[in-house]
């Protein structure tokens, strides 16, 4: 046995949530390290769909929005996401996509902030945010888009022109773990609010948004939340902000009685303004059964485990870097998220070539190799395993072959 | 046997869609009248999120975004719907909410007549499309919103201030089915364009949108095409504006390359540029059941039975109306969809009580039961069961228990 898995073996074995892979389904002989990017179902989730479908669809039939608390979904799971990330309960939805919530919140906070026009952003954002983030400013007349390098830059540029920063609690290429009191405090120290992405932090980093007085955020529910490919966002927005709540995306399910059926809007109260159309309950509620996997686990635990298995992953890995001339971007210290990011010039057909291995880690343009450690479900043997996978790969080299060089679709 | 019960027992017989029932999950004792509401589960759909969840999800993992085809559902099922509506391949995609739809097709209709700033909607509207031009018109400079009495007076008030006008193709109150054609060539002939609502009449009334002209059309798919509950809903756009297709939720699945994660946002070519973020797969795949079972069928032939049903449906509720002071509000020529609606000043407490008895229709404020007719698993000798209960709740005055006058949440 290697130091390494002889090392692993005893993580393991003192690891306290060793015992919650057995809820999730994993198929054998595969080490999924993207997780980062879709979480695996919870085993309870295909139950709760065959309830949702065959029980509640196939026999209450229109009843359910009411008898089976369709209607509320919204609301009981995004309390129970608020819970996850220091939210208060009747602070957060979960609606929509994470697109469509940067849309509100960025509409929202310049509504709330009606004297400034810039909206802040980081260059490396993740793409989407950046997108909608131009979107609102060519729809908006008056409002600009800025875009800083990098966070040292973004907490420079913020000042009294500016509405609202749009931040990622992690970066999504190199794993950095953004300062959000830091950030925040800056902005509200120039007035300006803010809006976290907390797409990559949800659920895998302790989040106090109400301690740090965090105006907006918005996040997905399919990475570390393992709510199912392309389950809905949601958004959560400060109370002391619910009362001035504008966004245009003003539909039914943000009315103030929306069965009242009146021709004109009238807003609801609190946080369901930034609600708008009816919502997909199939794919909520395989989301629900993975929040029912989260209760009771403290999120320190996780990011306890997080933190040592990322740790664990790059003290394997350094001297493979070395060696192939690769580089860990990823922070050392504590300000990570919970995956590791290597630049390597090959790193298309390395991970290709991973992959059909059974190692399933994704690449992201131009040059980066990501690995995302999910602590329910993933041990500290299969960290070890995968960096001999990934030694192996590249001594071999096994990624030379042309077919790990053919490009997916969806990378 | 009564008159009723022995002319729908002809009628069932030579039914020639009699046998699509048996691909439907309808549970006993239960005559199903809200299928305009929510359409119920084609018993495919249930091994399809099993396959969707177990197989793809929990075996695929992230793979199955190309393995699957997940990445394209939002294109494979919009042509699916597309042959439904008259809309050739490549302009049609599933996605989103039909609010968000609204907001997208009202922005995208803006940016095509710049010199003009009216948004012209029927005040009768499905109440969200109005909500949704409101929170256009309020967020876009210039851009109004105003509203016509009813469909003559929308046709007399389009003028060279029009820029867009937004019709339901079905009122949803009424069932009245509005003239496509018509009020299409009213607003070309004015040079502005038009965003039809077909939340009522996508798989159930024949509509050509290409051979109409039509600019957009936006619409769900949980009521005649049994997608489940709050499944996705889908946006058309003439090819002949796709070029100049603008919209502000401009997320990263609009993108021209979306997965070469460029900070600047660059459209997609087509009809993706209406796309914008990740999509609920789940729900999406059991919406793919439901396509299945259409297949095959001319939608020629559900608006022949789906007229049959309605007309029959009438035909015996008139008296019944007359001696209780009730009123079909339907057209009873062909400008009908699949539904009759009945002003009743009791009408919650009847539909609640009908409810109890297993017909299940539903109310619409202030004064409405509705009913709707699906053709595809409902039967002539139901609408005669449905006709008997409705006399017998209004005659025996069952509806009168107070319990039947507490209001759902959701009605």
């Amino acid at each position: 046995m290697s130091a390494g898995a002889a090392k692993a073996a005893a993580l393991d074995l003192a690891d306290p949530l060793r015992g919650k892979r057995d809820l999730f389904q994993l198929p054998a002989g595969i080490i999924y390290l993207d997780g980062n990017s879709l979480g695996p179902p919870p085993k309870a989730a295909f139950a709760e769909l065959e309830q949702a479908a065959r029980r509640e669809w196939g026999e209450g039939l229109i009843r359910s929005w009411n008898d089976a608390g369709w209607w509320s979904l919204t609301d009981t799971l995004g309390d129970r996401i608020g819970r996850l990330i220091g939210a208060a309960p009747g602070e957060t939805v979960v609606t929509d996509t994470t697109s469509i919530n940067v849309f509100k919140a960025l509409h929202a906070a310049l509504a709330l902030r009606p004297q400034r026009h810039l909206i802040l952003a980081e260059r490396d954002s993740f793409p989407t945010d950046l997108y909608i983030a131009e979107g609102v400013a060519a729809s908006r007349p008056g409002a600009e888009l800025r875009l800083a390098g990098d966070n040292a830059d973004l907490a420079d540029m913020i000042d009294e022109r500016t509405a609202v920063v749009l931040i990622n609690h992690v970066d999504y290429r190199t794993g950095a773990l953004h300062d959000m009191a830091h950030l925040t405090r800056c902005a509200h120290q120039a007035g300006a609010l803010v809006v976290w992405d907390l797409c990559h932090s949800a659920g895998i980093v302790p989040i106090e948004l109400d301690t740090l007085d965090v105006d907006f955020a918005i996040g997905c529910t399919y990475k570390y939340l393992n709510g199912g490919p392309g389950a809905p966002a949601f958004i959560f927005a400060n109370r002391r902000h619910h009362d001035g709540l504008v966004q245009p995306l003003s539909g039914w399910w943000a009315h103030a009685a929306p069965f009242a059926m009146e021709s004109g809007y009238r807003p609801a109260a609190g946080i369901r303004r930034l609600l708008c159309g009816t919502q997909p309950i199939l794919s909520l509620r395989a989301l629900k059964a993975a929040l029912d996997v989260l209760d009771g686990i403290e999120i320190k635990a996780i990011r306890a485990k997080s933190l040592a298995l990322t740790g664990f992953f790059m003290e394997l890995v350094e001297p493979i870097c070395r060696e192939f001339g690769a580089r860990i971007i990823t922070p050392h210290n504590d300000s990570r998220g919970s995956q590791v990011a290597i630049a390597l010039e090959q790193a298309y057909p390395v991970v290709q070539a991973l992959i059909a291995r059974g190692i399933i880690g994704d690449f992201r343009a131009p040059d980066i190799m990501r690995f995302g450690f999910a602590p329910l479900y993933l041990g500290f043997r299969e960290v070890a395993d995968a960096v001999a996978a990934l030694h192996d790969v590249l001594a071999s080299g096994a990624w030379r072959d042309p077919k790990f060089s053919t490009k997916a679709l969806v990378t």
